[in-house]
């Protein structure tokens, strides 16, 4: 049995917590959060706590919590040489206090608290400075059944980044599309089948072979046609920008 | 039996071919392409040609062939008032020659020849001048299992262009995120999970309600640092525009 205990109750703690509850390979010793009406709720099933104090031993201490909040929770935890690793995509490993011995258990995905998430499905970037401990780390992705990728600081925050464009600058995209079906009085379901094809074809093509379109067309009457018909004008220059990128990159290809 | 003649080879007009052919309601009488070796290989299961002139009567002819053709090809068509539709997203109604009953079924699905496609899951967008045309377009659609929308050739437009924000710039963000990982030698794999609950998550919220990350929480040391580990300008200035528009539309929503 894996000893671990939680501390932090947001999006990546709640959903740590139930991905652990389930698994016989784990034991939750605690779970910790300054706030303890977060987590009052599963106090039925796990030991529950707000007091740093009163943290018990454990074999591993997930940090889920905010960025900013790393490096003084790490620095006051009252121990020292355990093994300490924070869920965070975009900090380093040495925002966590060195008296214990810092890993990273970073599951990459987008969490809300409305939706469930198949937690299997989460690679997880881990890192630390010991075999062992990465033995460890190894061992809970193992099993939870994670596919799970030794990624240092550096690698991790251009992973961070990338995530950045795969994730909200992509969601941002079906935002603008809603504003404009909305406008004209069409379903946005009509795009959902086409949405959902976008990233099925990542599963079988490199997406720089998958693109297609008017930008890659070069059709200008087509994208002159879509400029004007946009109405604000930061949408009409994110739309000739992703086209000028677009295009640059075919013409690299010929 | 509703009798189809198809004309054009490329993607689309292949994809219908194979969704018409095992559909018992459906018979393909004819099927066009100005050049016959792109088709000659179904010549055992349907009758092909390559010359306008020995098209025979059918319910309905489907032009599938590129936009700047559509205006020529439906011109030189040699019989009237018979029902011809093109199945182009951002070409007019009009764009067809008015002496036949002019129409569209407009598959809005990206096709490529490597992909093979559940025609069943592509929304179709009809539009025709009579209800009668009208519910012919409606019965291939329902034999086909697809669901249909009456759309008309305005709306049909801004869906296109909604359509290219949805797929071809969404697409092209998976191709800048690769160019990322690539860089710093990890594996893109790693992203296709966050990818595929990206697009869950349209299933269940308002793109708008889904935003997550850096811009939403306007987390300005990331997003520095963002800016700092891009190589291109261009693509420096996209993650500005991109951070600038979520954030102003998270302040419109407060």
């Amino acid at each position: 049995m894996i000893k671990v205990i939680i501390l932090g109750s947001g999006n990546v703690g709640t959903h740590l917590f139930k991905a652990f509850k389930n698994n016989i390979d784990i034991e939750i010793i605690q779970w910790y959060s300054r706030d303890l009406k977060n987590i009052n709720q599963y106090s039925d099933v796990v030991k529950i706590t707000d007091e740093l104090n009163e943290l018990e031993v454990a074999d591993v201490y997930i940090l889920a919590i905010n960025d900013d909040s790393i490096n003084e929770l790490s620095s006051k935890l009252p121990f020292t040489n355990r093994l300490v690793c924070h869920t965070s995509g975009s900090k380093s490993i040495n925002e966590l206090d060195s008296k214990n011995r810092q890993a990273i258990f970073y599951p990459l995905q987008t969490f809300s608290k409305d939706s469930e998430i198949d937690f299997t499905k989460i690679p997880l970037c881990l890192e630390s400075f010991s075999s062992k401990d990465m033995n460890l780390l190894k061992n809970i992705a193992t099993t939870l059944n994670c596919d799970y990728y030794e990624i240092s600081s550096v690698q991790r925050e251009k992973l961070h980044l990338a995530a950045v464009f795969v994730n909200n600058f992509t969601n941002h995209l079906f935002t603008i599309a809603k504003e404009i079906t909305d406008e004209s009085n069409i379903d946005f379901d009509i795009l959902k089948p086409l949405i959902s094809e976008t990233v099925q074809k990542i599963y079988k093509l490199d997406p720089k072979e998958a693109q297609t379109g008017p930008a890659v067309r070069n059709d200008k009457e087509t994208i002159n046609k879509h400029i004007q018909d946009l109405k604000s004008n930061d949408h009409k220059q994110l739309y000739k920008l992703m086209t000028s990128l677009i295009n640059n990159l075919d013409h690299e290809k010929l």
